[in-house]
């Protein structure tokens, strides 16, 4: 494995072929327990189950290249990733754009092979009905999870020009298929207009936490709220690039207006203590739209917290 | 009149050519009073009489484009739209460029037909010129109106160039004209350097809040304050895209940087409840200058909240 | 039926909702013998079965928003279209993103209806998977066609990631269905590297013209030859838009440097006669790909040729 | 004047304010014929009559920007500009948007003022329509003029929207004011979907060269062409961006696809020799929609070989 | 000198070529005391020295170019600068691309001159690493100065690629060199992932306030922490325009997400007095990666705020 | 070594970290002669010493993104290039931003690796000043070599802003070293305005073929003048992407419009037969400026054409 991580060395410019965050390649089905890997940032480059505008499957590439300008160390957190983690960059999954089902196999198998090694799959997409097949892994391995989603909208639509498997669908067969528990998770960030069902009494059991409530409640509040939600049970985080404004992520594929600062989104980030997260997808990363690949950047350092708060709960716990 | 408001069922992507929100066309001038319609939303495509940017001829296509997003449920007000307003898309005014003061008499004239049947005229523009049109012909029909203005500039300046008619000169003209009455009117938003004249005292009696009182004050304060001004009077609310800083809307002719967010501006539309509302306009989107549309989809938002109050008042009224 | 053709009385500003060249709308649910309607131009938004960039969902949008400034008379053939050709914009077919078998049967739904009225469909993409839709509804009226296929690439592989219905297997399969007849078709443009099983001798029997022949014959002698392949035999006519250079078309899916201009390609549709066009299809137009638009008006431009050598055919038989 | 022209000596990056090929910036209000100035370079900041597209009132900025990268040599002419000729940056005349009429005024005005002190007007729009004013000055000084127009339209419509001054009908008016003579004139360029009207045999007496025919003629063939038909006359030569393929111009108003190339345009430019030449336009440069500012930096090409055929004129006869 | 800062009289779209604010040229080799001016704005066109994005280079231009939109009247501060300062455009000093060293004496040249004039220079970039040659110049003339430092990272690393100069060692050479007083010196809005040694105590003795923890303060109580800082020592205010989030100026070479707003930065400058200030520089635009020009509109709002605060100071003490 | 090159069982979208061609990813430093290697694509990612736009350093980045889409047969050539040829990807050279000469000696030391395990280097720019270091290493091993320069410009100056290593320089220097013979070199394809001292008569003995003379010629007598002129000598051939027109390459440092299309420079490529080649470069792709990445697909195919013809000739020769 070459490992680029001794990034003060090496100059970002030379990193070579584009690893995320410069971290050695070790392809998914290659991985062994032997490795002792911690986490695996993994592609997901899917696009097709969208119902608006498409180009999610240049996410992880995007991510990757932005991801050359980051370091390990966390002001906030005290410490450096990659001193207490070991990491590595899984590679993609292989898909078949068009064939959603076939699919939705392909990643279950490659999120099922971190899995059985031990890691912490962290899912870089590609779009949001990526995460039946995330969630159908994880709960094979550790059993129903509670979801904590950042996402401006709920995704729990029934069906969607007649199918069940699409982007806003995605949590509502969740639940149905019993991966994840609603009483123990919560939604954070919806806004926007919504079709008429969405007004009516959720029949899931969710927790449901707008925007403008969100940002009333204010970081600190909502990470407590958060961690009176999931207790301790096994965790789900996704995070949805629309969750903020597309002022700050205008690369997405159903930009919602009014949102959140990436600062505000970070912040919780940084606030949030979720000793017990078995999976991750960051979502939604639209390229063909992004703008100075400011998206991209913003999806590296969602990623870089929650790698931080990672380390610091393995630091705590060590 | 086809009717595309059945959105569940229709693809997004399918919905032909984009009507605004994929409601039914019916031009201006084929209404009558027997459609019973209670709003129609009309392009003004016109971006001649602006002093920098041009490009706003393009904002009434971006707008439709990006309202196939939209959905019609409010979850703060607790309402569908389309099931307590008709609304319509009136289609576009005809503008011949070059020629501002023929252009107003055209717009004039395809406002006043919207105002004959009764209906509520919301503009798409199109530079913030159309104004002076716009008011002439709701003057007409409702007397003088109180002005709620939401904008980064006064647009009180006596000429420009010489010429009187201009995007920024629009509030003048209408003072001089008895179109509205500066003492219930209000400007929200001003920042941003400043001609000499600005900075002597008002001479014509509005009451201007800047962009930074604005956002002290909070949302809530604000409308009780816009409130209190316009009483029970008819009002005119107009929207220049550039109220909200330029990372929120690139796509516009006169970019004022250091204004609020679109959550800011959007929740402050929540707040307000004006009941006498007799027309409206959004105006300044400049699509050559907007990146992945998100002035656009803003400016959708901003007609849904409008057409959301709208309709609250009408539901608490009937 | 509104009408938008009378083009130079109404400002291409104010054309309201943007139909295929300011046509009257006429959804193809809705069409009957009666109507008398000669083309049908409709969109299918669909980029799903594509295995590079995506996009091409946004096609339709795309060109009937740059068609606003098209006119109808053709200086070559020295007619005005819509005063001998009776053109309607259908909308656009339903499709389900992910779904690919089951938008194959949404499109060919659609097709079938413009051939039931006796009308030639002229389908405007969207990616290239369309077009086994397109054929098996053609066939269904005419019988097997001869394929005339202006496009950098033959779209001829067996299989692609293990499926068979892709955007770059379509025609083996139309052969396969006995959709297209080989021994009268003809491959205009090909170019760039290839996998190694088209270095191997055609086993479907086409005839194949690289790009660098198709400029080295010259336009009058490549359609003489396109003439004689195709004689007497009903014609799908297909121009996916990589025919051309990517400095021409950037907005598309799998750009191939080295192609022709755009001049090259409009003289030779206007050099061909093919009167027996039985159904057309321009695909592969990406426009978050595209540039100023010039993508888009190509693709006008290059249903403006087809409409005219299909008028000029009317006349010449009238 | 400040010298920027010693350009091997400073860097292009440090050339301060950007004027016209880094050339001392005379104001055309402030020049005498004691400056023996030969030709001034003007900026007409104008796109308010324009059908289509807006954006070219930043054509003056955007070709001073490209043109600091400019040198004075040429190859083919075996001159140094700068050696032969004595040029400067006007500066920019004045506008009043939204006012055509004002503005041709002070265009006029501005113009004629370089024609007093004896020097070539090259103005750099804006959009076409300057050429009335432009001309108007041109023939006080000079008597009615023979046009050389390089374009894709031939902007000889008679009304537009039932004005008669806009872009597209200035050359008609330009006939009717005796300011140009159609039968010492050319047209080139032409072509792309035209109203009925344009179908009909010229009334006006120009001679009109397709983009097709041109491109078959070959650049030498056709400037022996245009030498034949202006003769000994004084010229007005207007090079319209839109002559060139959108491909090399995306930045224009009313992109006209199937173009020549820009090789061809300059080629075509260093091949005549219009001893004559009185006036100078290059129109329609739209930077909004530029990219990469490409349209810019080839209407900086266009300047230099019109300067680099006006110096080797004077060469020839000193 | 010509002078344009007769703003109302003229058309900014006819400002010829485009000074900083259309003030008057005067380049700094040619200033003299008696000019009696008060402060110079210079372009520093380099990006040499960046570890990642290039492009700051045309920061200058684009400045120039965005600041034709800008006023001399502050609503705020009550005044018009231009009635108590006299400003001049510098012009852009000379620079060897490539040839780091070489180029930081013709920035301390330039910059020289304007302290030898008794002005106050303001440095529009270019990268950062312009700073070491700012502050040779200015110690020279006013000895230790205090930093007071908006943005997202510290530049104090202590090398890079094992060299000494870059823009992000900048401040550790300037305290070697004795060029500022750490001790009464603040850095501001720092944030996002560091390398190892950043976790580490300053050795330095700077004040640093993160970009959150700025947020916290607000910017009243920032604006007192920040002159008991300084107290009555010189002043080197610096900004560079990463401290916003790159929403509000994606312009730039490293984008830091997560960061404060336009409306935060431009209040805070409105709040301080620095009496003392005696050099200025803004740094690291990068227009390629800019969109609709915001960061160059941002740019110019941060320099009008600090000339107003100049010309408060002036009127104060006048 | 992680093999990719299966293309067709593997989706382009799924390529994990893009590598040049999804070769094997091999850092030049760890090559060996036991690797029998062929040919090693390698990144320069600079663009400090460039005298216009910057940007190339991100060169190698979009260069190695665009390849996913290659394959590796050649219709023209007939054969599968890596059934021929050993290639790997060595990763990028470290370069040190700022320090020319420094980086000069890094490149050199990275090239020297490859000739040293008889391995083809095959140099992705980065600007074009990495050439005498490329000739550098390449003169070591090879001896002095015959240029084959494809090119808009000459790089012939013989200073610029008073230093020797420049973009614009190169060529000069490297015949001064003799790493350079000009009897055997070829210049092609230059164009556009230049100094004064590029009129006089060359005096290193190039022989130079303008653009325009190069199409006049025609591919194939234009390959056989370049035969004709390099003979059995060792070559280094080189391609300067701004060889093409910028329509065609609008992502690049200094664009030169009116130069031949993408089809020209790739069938000259392909008629080339340059038996002896010992070193290649790639030069002055920047994309910051390219558009839909057309720039960066236009590079890989014209390392396509390159590795076909050394495959091409090992073929014969085997």
């Amino acid at each position: 494995m070459t490992d680029f991580t001794d990034s003060q060395a090496v100059s970002r410019l030379s990193s070579g072929p584009r690893t995320f965050f410069r971290l050695p390649y070790r392809p998914v089905g290659e991985l062994t327990a032997e490795d002792r890997v911690d986490a695996v940032i993994m592609g997901v480059p899917i696009d097709g189950a969208t119902g608006y505008r498409s180009g999610a499957r240049f996410g992880p590439e995007a991510v990757r290249a932005a991801s050359t300008l980051a370091r390990f160390g966390s002001r906030e957190r005290r410490l450096v990733i990659n001193e207490v983690l070991s990491v590595v960059d899984g590679g993609d999954v292989h898909v078949v754009p068009g064939y959603h089902m076939r699919t939705l196999e392909l990643i279950e198998r490659g999120v099922d092979a971190v899995h059985t090694v031990g890691a912490l799959p962290i899912l870089v997409g590609g779009d949001h009905s990526l995460a039946i097949a995330e969630l159908r892994a994880a709960a094979r391995h550790h059993g129903p999870l509670s979801l904590v989603q950042l996402d401006a909208h709920r995704d729990v639509l029934d069906d969607y020009f007649g199918v069940k498997h699409f982007h806003g669908t995605v949590y509502r067969r969740a639940v149905e298929e019993g991966l994840i528990d609603p009483a123990t998770s919560i939604q954070i960030g919806m806004r926007g207009s919504v079709p008429k069902e969405d007004l009516a009494e959720d029949d899931l059991g969710f927790t449901m936490i707008t925007s403008d409530e969100a940002v009333a409640l204010g970081c600190t509040e909502l990470a407590g709220l958060v961690a009176d939600r999931v207790g301790g049970t096994p965790i789900a985080l996704t995070f949805d690039i629309d969750f903020v404004d597309p002022a700050y992520a205008p690369g997405t594929g159903t930009p919602e207006v009014g949102g959140p600062s990436s600062a505000f989104a970070l912040r919780l980030l940084r606030e949030l203590d979720l000793r017990n997260i078995r999976t991750v997808s960051l979502v939604e990363i639209s390229p063909p739209y992004d703008t100075a690949d400011i998206t991209a950047h913003l999806g590296v350092a969602v990623i870089f917290e929650i790698l931080a708060m990672v380390a610091a709960s393995r630091s705590a716990h060590a």
